[in-house]
């Protein structure tokens, strides 16, 4: 057996979009796939069974969170991610380059590495290249990224900057692993700025790493210029390898970057939505503590297939979300999870099938998307609420305040 | 078939503890029985398919919480509780009375009913026996509880008002009862006064109710006079009827409480204690969430056969609540009721085994009681902090502030 081999099954005529499956030491992807996020260690609300059961492949795990909290080497100590999680399938870890980024004011980049404070009780910490890929065999996930300068995307000589920073940091990230049985994937910066995007990944592909990530998009830029930039990258890729985009998105997105090559996405996004009553349908994403469902006898979605939609009403749903009990963020997490896995499998099957673009032209019709400056404001909002990545509590007691979110 | 009849299987020949089970419409429920109280119309971070597989065997549920949210008749309206709540098995739901006499400076009591203000939005409402009755007639429960005034232990005069109120409403609730396929249990009141709890008794029993609860105990009494209680009602209360000890309690007070004749008991404690980090063992309660558990490989408890032990380390449970994942709210929560529901499981058997005294022992040597004052302050504390029954937010937004926690 080839390790992580990615395996080209049916190419789109119409489309970039392609289906495949990447084998990993802990079973095979098929691609392209959405993989569900569990940044401290747990996909929020939900068990390892409910998340096999809505079909997810992969899951995702953050080396930043997890190396402040527990602490990767009792990650270890304890039998690796995917023994500590009970999660036998493949795992991927983020480098915490992006987490490490987004602590404005609170880190220092030079050309060695970042120094930077805990979020959680302001704590100095150091990342390096190597320090980062030691953190991730430490973790043992099957894939595992190299560590990125994420730069605004607005901003064309840090985007510079910071990927020739990135491109360096690659190569010490490659040099320095020492597990083969780790996939280290690479990622291609470059902001908004095609010269950039290109000459990003010409310099990776050079490294014949076995996947490649698409990083630095989805953090503010508008839609047309992410897609401009996933037109731009992907044919720059390699055929036989996993193209992956960091952080995306919507079930929208899913379409557009299976459009444009891209095999693999991960996002947060369904189980933030659901903890605040963002229910995904194939209309749109609806508001569930909205009071038009507070007597709704039938599912969130007629035909929904999930866990939540077979046994309970949207009116139950509703109601455990406005009494805020643990078990309504449940059952929104569950379906908002199997809504973007169901969705991900509707695509991957009629790529298989010849009918993709027809699929996706009845999907995007159907469904009513967030316009941009709404998404922003419910973005930015996020930020200065409740994530509070940026606002450490330096003589807290090790607790967010407050916060049972601490995603992505 | 007779509804509702108790069959008394197994009587213990050194103590007052007893076997049997109780017919309902949903099921026999095998007594003695602990109930999980789902307050809101859910047991608090699982799912009834996990209560199922912890051995639950009957569910209560809050009729003041309901009533004010989402309203019984909206329940009525999707089907009743069971269908709403995904509950086939039996249920129970208490009136009430606790939480409406908890509400202290935002109720007034007369001789017809209660006038309250919600501890949600400070809008006023009023319970009357009969309003209560029909209310628990829309949820559909299969027990249903009179309501009743539950007086401070320790004013005399207060506990015999409040007893002979409650006598007088028990009849009118006993009157307004429509339906038949609900079982409605009488609450023996008075207080810690012997000649009190007699009279209520002997008064309750007259009125040929189906069951018979032991009310407005484990509210701050000590222990020993809570047992001298239970040893003066229990021989008072027909020998054919299930006794029903209310809001109890702890592992320890299971074995006391069945030792005293006691059939049915129910508490928050397995899954409050859970969320903060307490979790039961044979040796007593420990807090997970003390560095000793952080790298412990093995499970909570060795031996345990709960979800939970058979999944994961203790140290991956202790890292979720540290963490505040609520993946790890659910974990420590489905440990705690097992445990709680295996426990009785097991004084059951002992019973029907004749080795009750014996299992009685062995475990009351083993497991470390936490001392009366220690618990007192953890009541107190948990009264004034999160639980907030008493702190309505009158200009808020529907929700408790920051509190995830609303049982009974």
């Amino acid at each position: 057996m080839i390790p992580f081999a990615y395996t080209l099954l049916q190419r789109d005529p119409h489309t970039g979009a392609r289906a495949g499956h990447f084998s990993t030491p802990h079973g095979e992807i098929p691609m392209p796939a959405f993989g569900p996020v569990g940044t401290q260690g747990a996909v929020k609300a939900m068990s390892p069974e409910e998340l096999e059961e809505a079909g997810a492949s992969l899951i995702l795990a953050n080396t930043y969170h997890l190396y402040l909290r527990p602490g990767a080497a009792l990650i270890a100590r304890l039998g690796g991610l995917h023994t500590f999680m009970n999660w036998p399938h493949p795992i991927l870890t983020d480098s915490g380059g992006f987490q490490v980024f987004s602590l404005e004011g609170l880190r220092e980049v030079d050309e060695d590495g970042v120094t930077f404070r805990s979020h959680i009780d302001g704590s100095e910490h150091r990342f390096t290249p190597e320090s980062v890929v030691a953190t991730q065999e430490q973790l043992g996930a099957d894939v595992i990224m190299c560590f990125d300068e994420c730069a605004a995307p607005d901003n064309r000589a840090y985007s510079e900057a910071a990927m020739e920073r990135t491109h360096r940091w690659a190569v010490r990230c490659h040099e320095a692993q020492t597990r083969s049985d780790q996939a280290l994937f690479g990622i291609v910066q470059g902001g908004i700025y095609p010269e950039l995007r290109a000459k990003s990944a010409r310099f990776l592909v050079e490294l014949d790493l076995p996947g490649y990530a698409i990083g630095g998009l989805s953090v503010g830029e508008s839609k047309a210029e992410m897609h401009a930039m996933l037109e731009l990258v992907a044919p720059l890729l390699p055929e036989d390898k996993p193209r992956y985009l960091m952080g995306v998105g919507s079930p929208e997105d899913l379409f557009e970057g299976v459009s444009r090559g891209i095999d693999l996405f991960d996002c947060v996004l369904p189980t933030r939505l659901a903890r605040n009553g963002g229910l995904l349908t194939r209309q749109g994403r609806i508001n569930l503590r909205n009071a038009q469902y507070a007597e709704q006898a039938g599912p969130i979605e007629e035909g929904c297939d999930c866990y939540t939609c077979q046994h309970y009403s949207a009116g139950y749903v509703r109601h455990l979300l406005k009494a805020r009990e643990i078990f309504g963020l449940r059952l929104a997490s569950i379906h908002n999870v199997r809504f973007m896995l169901r969705t991900m499998g509707e695509i991957r099957q009629s790529i298989l099938d010849g009918t993709f673009a027809a699929l996706r032209e009845e999907f995007l019709s159907e469904y009513r998307i967030i316009p941009h400056a709404a998404r922003e404001a419910e973005r930015a909002r996020y930020r200065s609420g409740t994530r509070s990545l940026k606002r450490p509590q330096v003589a807290g007691n090790g607790s967010l305040g407050g916060a049972i979110e601490d995603e992505r």
